[in-house]
Formats: structure tokens, C-alpha cells, sequence
């Protein structure tokens, strides 16, 4: 697995490159600043030698933008002798085996609340010489929703499953939907998108494509709803109730995204997997909001799943 | 323990209404807002009928105060058919039997950063007809430390203890130590103070006279301290210190807190729950301290666990 595995370690990279690239051609104020890091310099002084990850990552943030108040595109490539249990839903028998993981996350909060917050993340687990799967997905979070965005998100997330069967859409769809649900609030934390894990149902060559095609529809996608969106006029009460959703994003990244607590259970790099929390949050006691509100609205109808890919 | 029971659930709102008191009268400028609510008024369509907890509250919530940033004060009664396996360490035994909770919590996060946050929480659980104990304890999360303050606080904690034995203090103030730690930052939480759980080592009376004088000690220690600090100027740049560590507290409360999780959990009433967590919070990528500055002295110093109350 060498060969496939440097092949898409090398396009996660270039893939980080375009994402910033276009995330600071939209913001036109701020540039990402690159951090390369190693795990041979990160002190784990609660992890066993035999536990400890090895390799590293290239983890670039852009703060206090015009139009991202903060955006973080991290890349690793990783490894270590013993594959945590953690790691593989299917495949308990991998567990403990030498393994290596490479791949892009980012999570980018915009400033101006009539923006969504995105969050993406593509990647590949090996396993010995021969075991392998993709796994990743985006999702959109709006604060204050517009129907013809969600369609447009899920009409791209769709038309890049479609090339692999019309199955895979509804199937990571919904895994999308059933995973970004917060039970304590009974609440979705977004629109949804694509949601997968263990993708090597085709060959590899055609796995690597559809998550390049995912990879391709997830920029496209939140750039054209950038564009729409950023110039829109935004009341300080608007920035509020935005402060108040994130609340939300932090609570489920810290309660259940189960690549933040396996990241940090197992010793991984704390502050390039604590890089998805915004930067400005707030919390309220039991806020509603008014009856008949757009805030009432982003509760009531956007944050409920449904077949946005079928709306015209 | 019907009559027990209900002399601690009295006591414990007397507590609160004395706790709130002195919390309005350093802050000098707003009062709590109470908020009763009781669990059949709570939608939990996520909990089976057996599982539902019963019984209710009241919330008390003080907000933009002159002193104080956001403080609340949580104190509930509840009870359930069945007693969750999470909420008794030592005796799995008594999961599934019939129990009743009582409580005070209390999370104070000022706007000043040279006043420090606290915490405390006092509870008594009951299983069945005979079987008891309490829990609880106070610990104080600085920003900006003064030995001096770590010293009052430690010594009224021992003063409490001391009455009961001099094993008491050492014993609950390791464990405070142990359990307020942040293994993914490897950071205390604070400076400690006191935590207990399963206490019904004495007769029912001198545990409880120990539970009312701990909560005391908290209450006039915490006055002391608020009294001594609530008039230093700070700067902007301080403040925001206080908010970047505020984010720990998120951290912490969230990913380890066992009340938190267990609440949650069990599908209590979230935003009695997360009444803890502080009104505005930030986060931004790997934050180092100046090297001799007041902020790495925090770090080096104060959340150092250590024995302050020797400390003349």
C-alpha cells in the first residue's frame, strides 16, 4: 500500500493548497499561516512508547479575516504500531495492528452570520500491506438558512455520488444527517452533505476517485454560497444569535464528533484537533427564539432533515 | 430516609437563597432570576418511560452583573425508577433500584480577571429506604493567582475538614486534584479545594454537619476572595487571557466532567446542565505565554497542585 498511500497523501496536500488558496481569494484580507509540526516534538507524557503516533502534519490558520473571523486546513500523515480500537467501526480484528492514516480536515467560521459555517474532511486508513478504506464527508451549517444554498449543496454532494451509483447519495446522505445530531438539544447541528467511513467497496483506484470528486463538489459548492452570502448587511443581534449557534458547534465537537475524542483519547495533537472550535462563542440560559423569528425558522425548517437535492 | 431526605432538600434551598444573597451583595448591580421548572414540563422524547427522571428545580441565573460576568445557581430534586449505573462508584450493586437526588451546584464566572471562578456542589442521594450518601465539594480556577488566595481558600477547606478527622482534608483535596485535570492539556482546571462522593462513614447527622460546614467554608471563602480582588483595574489584553482560559473550563466541563456527561446522559434538563458554562468564551490556535509573564506563571505556579494550606 505504499505507492497508493504516498499517491493520495500527495493530493490531500495539493488539495490543502487549492482549499486555502480559494478561502483566502474569497476573504481578500487575511492569509493562512502555515505551522508544520512533528510528533516527535509534541511531549505525551501520558501515552505508552508503544501507543505513541508517530509522524505529523502541516496545520494553517487564518483569523480575523474580513469575511472568516477564523478557518483552519489541517493536513497529517500519521502512523503507529498498534491501530486504536477506536479507529475501525467493522473491523475489531484490525485492532492493535500497525497502521498509517493520512488526510484534510478544515472548519471554517465566517464572521458575517448570513455565511455558513463549513466543516470537510477527507482521509485513508492503512492497515499491514494490503487493508484500506476512505472515510470523510462535509456538512454546512447555516445560522440563518436559504432554501435555494441547501439545494444547491446537496444537488453538488448528489451529482458527485451519482458517477458511483445512484445508492450512494441517500446512504451518506442520511449517515450524514443520523451523525450530526445533537441528542441533549434534540437538534441537527446543520443542513448535513456526505457522511462516510470504511469506503472500499470499488477497487481503489475508484474509491480514490469519488472521494477526489467529493473532495472537488465540497469546494465548488461552498464558494458559490461564499460569494452569494458575504456581502449580505448583518445586524449586531444576527452576530449574536450566530455567537449563541456556536455554542452548539462546541458542544457537539466536544460530546460526540468521535474524531475529536478518539484524536484526543489517543494522544493526538491537541491544538490541530481543538482548531475546529471558533474563535468567539457565547452561551445564554434558555434562550428561544421569538415566535414567527428567521431564528425560530433556522429550527424549524432548516435544521430538519430533508431531500433538499429533489427542491427546484 | 423520607424525613432526612427532606431536612437536607430544605437546607440545601436555604443554602442557595444564602448563596445568592451574598453573590447580589458583592456584585452590587443585578440580581438571579429564578427559574422553576420540574421534568414533567420537559419534552424527552429520546428517554423510555422507565428511564425518565422526575421531580424538578430551580434555577437561578444572574447575568451582565457589575462583578460578575454570569452566575448560576442550580438546585434540584429528582428522582427515578431506576438509579443509572453512572451514579454510584462503588456499589453496581444498587443500579436499577428506586432512588431519590437532592443538590445544590453553583458556577460563579466574574467579569474581572483577577477574580477567580468557582464552583461547589453539594448532593445527597438515597437508594431505597436505608441506603445514603453525599457528595460534593469546591474548587476555584484562577486567572491571574495570588498565593495569598490559594492560602485562604486551602486553609478554610482544611478548617472545615479538620473537625472531622485530619485524614479528611488530604484525602478530598487529592481527589480534587486527581479529578479537575485536563489529560489532553495536561493542565489542572484550577487551584482545587475539595471533592468528595460516597460520604456516609459517620452516622447520617455528622455527615451532613460536615456537608454544611464545607458549604460554609466555601461561601465565606469565596466572599473573601471576591472582596479582596473585585476592585483591581485590568487591561483589555487580560481580559482576554480570561477568556482563552474560560475555554478549559469548556473543555473540561465537556469532555470530562462526570455530572456534565451523566446528566446529559441521562436526559436531565440541559440548560441546568450547561448553566456552567461562562457567558462568552474564545479559542484561538496554540496560544503560548510570554515567557516570565503573569500568564505562564499561572500555568508554572498556580495549577500547580501543592499544599497551600501549610503556606504561611
Amino acid at each position: 500500500m505504499t505507492q497508493p498511500y504516498e499517491q493520495v497523501s500527495q493530493w490531500l496536500q495539493s488539495y490543502q493548497a487549492e482549499l486555502m488558496a480559494m478561502l483566502e481569494q474569497e476573504d481578500g484580507k487575511q492569509t493562512f499561516t502555515p505551522d508544520t509540526w512533528s510528533y516527535d516534538d509534541v511531549v505525551q507524557s501520558d501515552a505508552s512508547e508503544h501507543k505513541k503516533p508517530q509522524g505529523g502534519g502541516k496545520t494553517c490558520v487564518l483569523r480575523d479575516g474580513k469575511i472568516f473571523e477564523s478557518a483552519g486546513v489541517n493536513f497529517s500523515a500519521i502512523g503507529g504500531a498498534s491501530l486504536p480500537k477506536a479507529a475501525t467501526n467493522k473491523r475489531q480484528e484490525l485492532a492493535d495492528k500497525p497502521f498509517k492514516a493520512t488526510g484534510v480536515s478544515t472548519v471554517v467560521h465566517p464572521d458575517n452570520p448570513m455565511v455558513p459555517t463549513c466543516h470537510a474532511n477527507f482521509r485513508l486508513l492503512t492497515v499491514g500491506d494490503n487493508i484500506w478504506w476512505f472515510g470523510g464527508g462535509f456538512d454546512l451549517t447555516p445560522f440563518y438558512g436559504f432554501d435555494e444554498d441547501c439545494v444547491l449543496w446537496h444537488q453538488a454532494a448528489k451529482a458527485a455520488c451519482d458517477r458511483y451509483g445512484e445508492a450512494i447519495y441517500p446512504r451518506f446522505k442520511k449517515w450524514c444527517d443520523d451523525y450530526f445530531y445533537l441528542p441533549h438539544r434534540q437538534e441537527q447541528r446543520g443542513i448535513g452533505g456526505l457522511f462516510f467511513d470504511d469506503l472500499n467497496d470499488w477497487p481503489f483506484e475508484q474509491c480514490f476517485a469519488c472521494v477526489q470528486d467529493v473532495a472537488k463538489a465540497f469546494l465548488q459548492a461552498y464558494q458559490a454560497i461564499v460569494q452569494r452570502r458575504k456581502c449580505l448587511a448583518f445586524t449586531p443581534e444576527q452576530k449574536q444569535f450566530q455567537l449563541l449557534r456556536r455554542g452548539r458547534y462546541v458542544e457537539f465537537n466536544l460530546l460526540y464528533d468521535r474524531g475529536t475524542l478518539f484524536g484526543l483519547q489517543s494522544h493526538g495533537r491537541t491544538e490541530s484537533i481543538l482548531m475546529s472550535l471558533p474563535a468567539n462563542v457565547q452561551w445564554t440560559y434558555n434562550y428561544r427564539p421569538v415566535p414567527g423569528s428567521e431564528e425560530e425558522k433556522l429550527l424549524t425548517h432548516f435544521l430538519r432533515p430533508q431531500d433538499w437535492a429533489s427542491c427546484d
